[in-house]
């Protein structure tokens, strides 16, 4: 078998394989969609299947004359999602429709840098490589949580990735799996994957608000990333929500994300517990709070980690307010570990948004929480790196 | 002559005209350019010359073997721009490379209804057919002060523009004119003006800022106009700048336009003169105060002046420091009236911006002002429906 998997000859080629991507269709389907002749779509297809991208599935059943043959993409396509978190590393292995066939996490501390990262990350796929899942992978996408020149493949100056700073990760994971390989920011990935798999199905503008350790925005225009010039759009986590708010790790003061965001929870968790008992009995057992003990407080009715969720809350939604003015979005997706704080905050951020942003942006828009949870980022990474290996080389 | 002019038969010839638009070129250099086979290319050409959308113009410099025929396009193309404001309507004609052969405007309250206001915009481009400007145009792009769904070419729910909600501008102008016509909001007309003749000519994402009566902003992503899923991206002016802010038009407190754009500089002029001799004299003398005035006072070097131009500014640069971080753009245009407030405006613009916005966003964004002026607005008109005009029917 090739080391490097084949691609798509031309554009047609590339809208089949995209289209087949969505699932099985006959060939009066594809027919009706793209713009070839009867005789042009058999000959394009008949190539694929030639170039083992494309398999024949039988026939469909009867519009009215002879029934059309079904086709799929090749069964043994495979496409791997790699997301490298701050604290784990998630890989997935998906088909050609970028279904999940396996998924395995690890916790991974980022900050052991790229080489350690990485080799646990492929440690991993390897695993699943042993439980039969795939022989040759046709691509991976790599998502890493910081900046990213997207072009070059690299790392640039992230925050929280000592020793990452302009790794090569793109050639890195490239030559050890031996296929193609693109590496984005994971707040993309997992818009990717919302777009692909989630809620965002339908939807070409939305925006994902991953609220983890940090805060960042994916920006999804006409079904694409938008990563903006110098690709730190979506960079959200040093809005100013206030002139008076708490010294942020960026030297200003007053950013969302000195309020909230995974960080700034855990430490307002340890400076109420004197006036929660739950969150005072964790502190106590476990030396340090999180957004999970939030979250679990707040299950219990625990008033002041409610009192804080709401407050987290009103902040983002005051800067989401903004932002949807702005950009008239189809859909907010919000995500991330703090998500697990569930409707609370919802229930905050949407009063926020609903009453100060435009009555026209706001009109259609829903404002809902992932369903995805840890698989949007893989399956984002899968979507990414389908997206250029079912393109016209 | 057709009523209906001719559009381009196909994509190819809709590339071209696109081409020629941004000036003569050889057949040679067109080659270089679209991927055609030299004779597929000739053919095209010869088809739009035979259409009268394209005339020949001579050789071009010889490049070392026989010279290539120059090509431009016909010199009879005409479109409109109208940018109806709310206090003034301009018109202007262009040739098919989107220069302006002749201008006209006129004062116009936009409050006396579309009937009238349309009548005055279409009696302005009489008088400019009636100097021989033109005799029938390809084309009308209009812009109009409030929410316009672009889909249908009519104003959705404007606040300053009583009697047109939901009236048929494209259909009125478009039947009066004889010609396709087009609708968009003021401010995307100048962002399309500014990306065709302004200082956004090479920049793929950028972002407008106009300051006037209300504050709004262009969004271009990709070299064509982000308007989101109802039309209303870009509409800036009611994110919350502060939560004791002075009460807001729309019931909420502390939006943008409650503390700046020319309606609230207006206001605190009025407020200040007592502090102010210019001011002050100025309202004696008129009675009431406007943005000009201020902008005049400060020229003389009035403190309270350039203390209300900074304070506005220092807002407006919170605002906008929010939307570089969350947008990543390669360029930000100030423009509209307030504008004229110069660069002590600009200076405390790009102050807040540079400072609060992620270094990666900021470090290779020009903040600038308009060079266009009053232009920008009927060269977006021009440019936005020769896109349609430019394109396979």
């Amino acid at each position: 078998m090739n080391r490097m998997p084949v691609r798509p000859e031309n554009v047609h080629q590339a809208t089949l394989l995209r289209l087949l991507r969505d699932g099985n269709r006959s060939r009066a389907e594809l027919g009706d969609v793209v713009e070839l002749s009867r005789s042009k779509l058999n000959l394009e297809l008949d190539r694929l299947i030639e170039m083992d991208l494309v398999e024949q599935a039988g026939l469909a059943a009867s519009r009215g004359g002879r029934r059309s043959g079904m086709v799929r993409l090749s069964s043994h396509l495979r496409f791997a999602g790699i997301d490298v978190g701050a604290t784990s590393v998630d890989v997935a292995v998906t088909n050609g429709e970028l279904e999940v066939l396996g998924h395995l996490a690890e916790a991974s501390d980022v900050r052991e840098g790229p080489a350690a990262v990485l080799d646990r990350a492929t440690g991993l796929l390897d695993k699943l490589r042993d439980e039969g899942l795939f022989t040759q992978l046709h691509g991976a996408g790599v998502g890493v949580p910081g900046p990213v020149s997207f072009r070059e493949g690299v790392p640039v100056a992230p925050p929280i990735m000592p020793g990452w700073d302009r790794y090569p990760v793109r050639e890195a994971i490239s030559q050890k799996l031996g296929c193609p390989a693109m590496v984005d920011n994971d707040v993309n990935l997992m818009a990717l994957g919302e777009l692909h798999a989630g809620l965002a199905k339908q939807v070409d503008d939305f925006l994902l608000v991953k609220i983890g350790t940090g805060i960042g925005c994916g920006i999804v225009v006409d079904g694409r990333i938008y990563r903006g010039v110098s690709g730190s759009a979506g960079d959200i986590g040093h809005i100013r929500v206030d002139d008076q708010g708490p010294t942020c790790t960026c030297g200003n003061t007053g950013c969302l994300e000195a309020y909230f965001g995974g960080a700034a929870l855990a430490r307002e968790a340890v400076r109420i517990a004197p006036r929660s008992p739950h969150l005072a009995e964790r502190l106590t057992l476990a030396g340090a709070l999180t957004a999970q003990d939030v979250a679990a407080a707040a299950t219990f009715g625990d008033a002041a980690a409610l009192h804080l969720i709401r407050d987290g809350g009103r902040q983002m939604g005051q800067v989401l307010a903004g932002l949807v003015s702005f950009f008239n979005p189809g859909l907010v997706i919000i995500a991330g570990g703090v998500a697990s704080l569930g409707h609370v905050l919802l229930a905050e951020i949407r009063s926020v948004v609903y009453r100060r942003s435009l009555p026209l942006a706001t009109g259609n828009l829903p404002i809902v929480l992932s369903e995805l949870g840890d698989t949007a980022g893989v399956i984002g990474g899968a979507r990414l790196i389908s997206d250029h290996v079912f393109s016209a080389s």
